[in-house]
């Protein structure tokens, strides 16, 4: 395996990752063998039983190699960038020169539809040329470059080929030279915001300062009175790109622009937007120091962990504006908890842990990444879930429309495929989130199989972790420095263990001292062969949620390690509404390695209401009676693998 | 007081009713006193803190009295034609001269506007002229008619006055004259049933045959191949009236045109639509005897009863379409159960009491009048329910979009605002609803005090009823037959009473005896002086849920009579959701004079979580304690009367 030299953090040193780990190994082979294939079949619209992408057809009309009309969503170039960045961070794990080929074509392709001025976007050039950024709120431009300047960056640093990148400084340069505070340029920013963060990645890369300025620019004026945005839909006289007709009104918190970002204080609108937006903050926050700009990232992310969080990582509890809705309201079915936004939220995590390490971000980048996030993909990387709920009933799914936006089984390829290509590039960068260095001190955030090269203080340090998560909590770092040297090495106490226990070649540390904001540091002199051990305890805990949660009052959730659990019909029988677990009862852990490639299987005592003895018609003055029967939980990322049923993952809990 | 004759059932003897009754005596003053005058405001424009109704305005423009446009929905006249019809109930009631002016006034308006060819409706009168039954899927002409034809008819038995009603006829012969199987007529019906409940109402008012052709024709029509509204919509291009662009696809379901109508099995679509529809199925049933036409009510029926009926007497349950979902799917929380369709569902259910006496359909009456109808008002008589959720959480009505329908408070007057008159025109009919005649048989399915005068087989009967309903069980009857004579009188056995007793001149008769479809028969020679006391235990139930009904698993609900109990948050604090009732846990009752007008307040003993002692943060693994509460519950119909604050009817149901 290759990997290549990423920045881990701004005042940290550089670090290559190679993730070797049975589990997550897995799935980013999964990726590679038929996520990134089958996806670049998807965008040349050549996967039958999915919704045409159109996103290569768009590219090959703007760059005039064919006839035709634009399809799919204004934003559709997105989905070729996405994918085009996983292709980046695949080549940098395993070379593939056919792979290589393709997107070395595709990046052709692009370049042949950038307009002579540096524009790139299809659907203005092929619709509405005339129409540049006159609908920032809803067109997309700038999103769309953002995704194609992550795409630029990782190809570049994956393969040292610069076409896409200089095809993206081009689009920048143009870019720059249409927005900012210099007088005659607009005074705008986009409605979904992503070009912030990317801008942030082009600067770390070039060192060139003017992206950073644009990165700046866009995120301080944000939310600035009169409202860009607002000005911008009076001026169209109020039209709609989406609804075709007038609109009454603009609700700005949609996109996080009703506020300077600096004051904002609650996590509003649409969740995606909000954890790119954040992300990019936080970003900034980091290179400039701006102690005003972190401290928003601070306050925003603990409304949003400590009040607006899911479980299973998910974020956004309703599907109208995919957005945010207000503290404690995390309904379990109408839910959205789409698989993008958790993938932010990662991005944010990652960003917040750059900052300052500190587990709570780890504990929710983890929550995320093997619930919600895993959770989203089939097994057999074809069928993705862009809702995440946490409690199914498919008939309600399909016969109530206020669920039409929870599906019960994973789809193709989705109309506004935005998760699919996230999920891609995620797994294909997971080598990016395990580690972060602050000073001499290596922070070991996720428990992933891995090789991490690095420096410490002066000494070349190679550390390989190796792990048994999710399924068991052993975890092994062989550290290998060049020379005998003293520096860090810290390890989260994840939230949800209990009595985790290291030692350090063979002699137990206590787990108590040196605990800094959730991780455990080792400091000493380290020397080549010397092993840290590292057991993190994975039994089965029974969750409850804040009594001001209503919709999980009297109800518990199982979690063992860094997975949610969940019951499904398969396993339990249906309607699930009738079981409840037995409050104090013990639970059997075991590893079936017939489940969907082998998984830990939880049971627990419980009970049925026993259907048959229901005396009463709709309503009835008779408790229906109640049988014994065992509770199994599967882990909720495997959930709606085996066919539709029902799934939930809060079960009510009765004293035994 | 005076009342009116009324036909009571088409076998039936005619009878005559008088209320006198404390309970339901005061909210049918309440609509005399203030719902009728304060409508009639609303119908001017001149409630300042209301929406403006346009509905007086736009017959003034029609007329030609005024210049203007029209305002306020398509359907916006039967507003005005449900106030006359509230008005002509009231009046048999309660002669009121001023009233009466104010009605003559309004009814001579609406000759004015009426047509020469005898069409009336102010909309296509005023604005699209050209467009008369163009749309009839969408622009409610048919409905506005028959609202017309319902309230010339109470008007005319009121007062005697037959000019609204020569209006109607007029109106209806245009119609007849454009609708029917005939070559050369359209063949269609409307998409908002209404019409054919109420040219059965003319039929029996005129005898006139033409009338209930003309409904049947309605009836049959709908549904059949190659389906009316589809090619209607297809010949205007697809076009929506309220979206005003092309729409994809129609949905006949959504107005029960999808099949035939005696072919249908499971009450589907808009729920108001569907229930006027039944309940004119069933008219015609009762009329023409015709069994297949019947049979499709009982399924239908038995659907909505034992599938789909919210305990309150709801039915809907989701916003999109005011719609039906499907079977056990009743969510509390994003519920529908509009006031019109539990109106329209008494209708039916009267409807289908006519046809053979059966107290399963008294049930779903009472059921829905004593709960979700009379909640639907506030105590005011001025604000109102649209949706009458079992569970609010008023934070999420405001701030989560998929609640946005749902009020924690009764509102002014709708922009739609069909439901506050009609709730006006039932309370003032609701004598029409307490008894029916079967041979001579005089059947009870109401306790509510009143005078009933009829003829039981061919001896003219005058009875008093008593009743300290819905706070007592106990029931008078005195019966006073012109002569000694032998006839029935059957009182209903309410389902949810047990050990119901009745005595006949204070012997007790067997309960168990001549018992029919839920009725105790009372077969015996009557001589004037002879009292029926029945007592009908009213302790409080606990009420559970089928196990399929999946939102009310593991919950409870408190009712006592015909009276469906909810806690709210100023009785027992917030969150509800921390409250749980204690397994067979005792219950006191206790009259509450002091609670808006009066009512029996019931306690019971359960347990709240301690949310001072919460120790996690959004979750944790250490379940909060509990305390044990006395927790308070009040009648379902008082809720939100005390400002906005939580409301839940079914509780989380703890093992003691």
């Amino acid at each position: 395996m290759n990997t290549k030299t990423i920045q881990s953090g701004i005042k940290g040193s550089p670090q290559q990752v190679t993730i070797q780990d049975d589990f997550w190994g897995r799935y980013i082979r999964l990726v590679q063998d038929v996520v990134i294939p089958y996806q670049y079949e998807a965008l040349h619209d050549r996967v039958p039983e999915a919704e045409p992408s159109y996103a290569v057809s768009n590219f090959e009309i703007a760059a005039g190699r064919k006839k035709g009309e634009f399809g799919g969503m204004v934003f559709q170039d997105s989905d070729l960038a996405k994918w085009l960045e996983a292709v980046g961070y695949s080549l940098s794990i395993k070379p593939d020169s056919e792979l290589e080929r393709q997107a070395d074509e595709l990046i052709d392709l692009i370049g042949e539809a950038q307009q002579v001025d540096g524009y790139l976007n299809t659907y203005f050039t092929i619709k509405e040329p005339e129409k540049r950024w006159t609908n920032l709120n809803e067109c997309h431009e700038l999103y769309c470059a953002g995704h194609f300047i992550e795409a630029a960056i990782a190809y570049y640093e994956a393969t040292g080929k610069r076409k896409l990148l200089d095809i993206m400084c081009r689009m920048v340069d143009y870019i720059d030279s249409v927005f900012g505070p210099e007088e005659g340029k607009l005074k705008g920013y986009d409605g979904h915001q992503e070009i912030e963060l990317a801008l942030v990645k082009l600067y770390r890369l070039t060192g060139d300062e003017k992206y950073l300025k644009l990165s700046s620019f866009f995120i301080d004026e944000r939310g600035q009175a009169p409202y860009f945005l607002l000005q911008e839909w009076e001026k169209r006289g109020r039209s709609s790109f989406w609804s075709g007709t007038k609109t009454d009104s603009l609700d700005l918190k949609y996109n996080q622009s009703h506020a300077p970002v600096r004051e904002q204080t609650v996590a509003v609108g649409h969740s995606v937007r909000a954890v790119y937006m954040y992300t990019a903050m936080a970003d900034l926050a980091a290179i400039t120091g701006d102690e005003e700009l972190y401290n928003a990232c601070v306050r925003l992310w603990n409304n949003m962990a400590d009040k607006q969080l899911y479980i299973t990582g998910g974020i956004g509890s309703t599907h109208i504006g995919e957005a945010f809705t207000f503290d404690y309201d995390l309904p379990n079915d109408t839910v959205y908890a789409e698989t993008c936004a958790s993938i932010g939220l990662i991005f944010f995590a990652q960003r917040m842990l750059r900052l300052r390490p500190d587990a709570q971000y780890a504990d929710v980048m983890e929550r995320a990444l093997y619930n919600n996030v895993l959770g989203s993909m089939a097994q057999d990387g074809k069928h993705y879930f862009y809702v995440n709920p946490l409690e199914v009933w498919p008939q309600a799914c399909s016969c109530n429309p206020d669920k039409h936006h929870v599906k019960s089984e994973r789809q193709g390829w989705f109309g506004c495929s935005c998760c699919p290509p996230n999920v891609a590039r995620l797994l294909t960068s997971l080598n990016r989130f395990i580690y972060t260095t602050h000073g001499d001190t290596l922070y070991t955030h996720l428990y992933i199989g891995s090789e991490v090269v690095t420096e410490l203080g002066d000494t070349a340090v190679t550390i390989h972790q190796q792990s048994e998560f999710p399924w068991d909590g052993t975890v092994t770092m062989k550290v290998n420095p060049a020379a005998e040297a003293e520096f860090g090495i810290a390890l989260r106490i994840p939230s949800w263990s209990k009595g985790m226990e290291i030692r350090v070649n063979g002699a137990a540390i206590s787990i108590d001292e040196s605990v800094s904001h959730g991780y455990r540091i080792i400091r000493r002199t380290w020397k080549a062969g010397d092993v840290i051990e590292a057991r993190v305890p994975m039994e089965v805990h029974r969750i409850y949620a804040h009594p001001n949660l209503r919709a999980d009052a009297h109800k518990v959730a199982i979690q063992r390690g860094p997975l949610v659990y969940c019951l499904e019909g398969a396993d339990n029988g249906e309607p699930l509404s009738s079981i409840s677990l037995s409050e104090g009862g013990a639970f059997t852990e075991t590893f079936d390695e017939t489940l969907l490639g082998g998984a830990v299987v939880v049971e627990g005592s419980g009970s049925r209401i026993d259907q048959q003895g229901w005396t009463g018609g709709l309503y009835g003055t008779v408790k229906a009676s109640v049988e014994s029967v065992a509770v199994k939980a599967v882990p909720y990322y495997l959930w709606g693998n085996r066919g539709s049923g029902e799934m939930k993952v809060w079960i009510p809990e009765d004293k035994a």
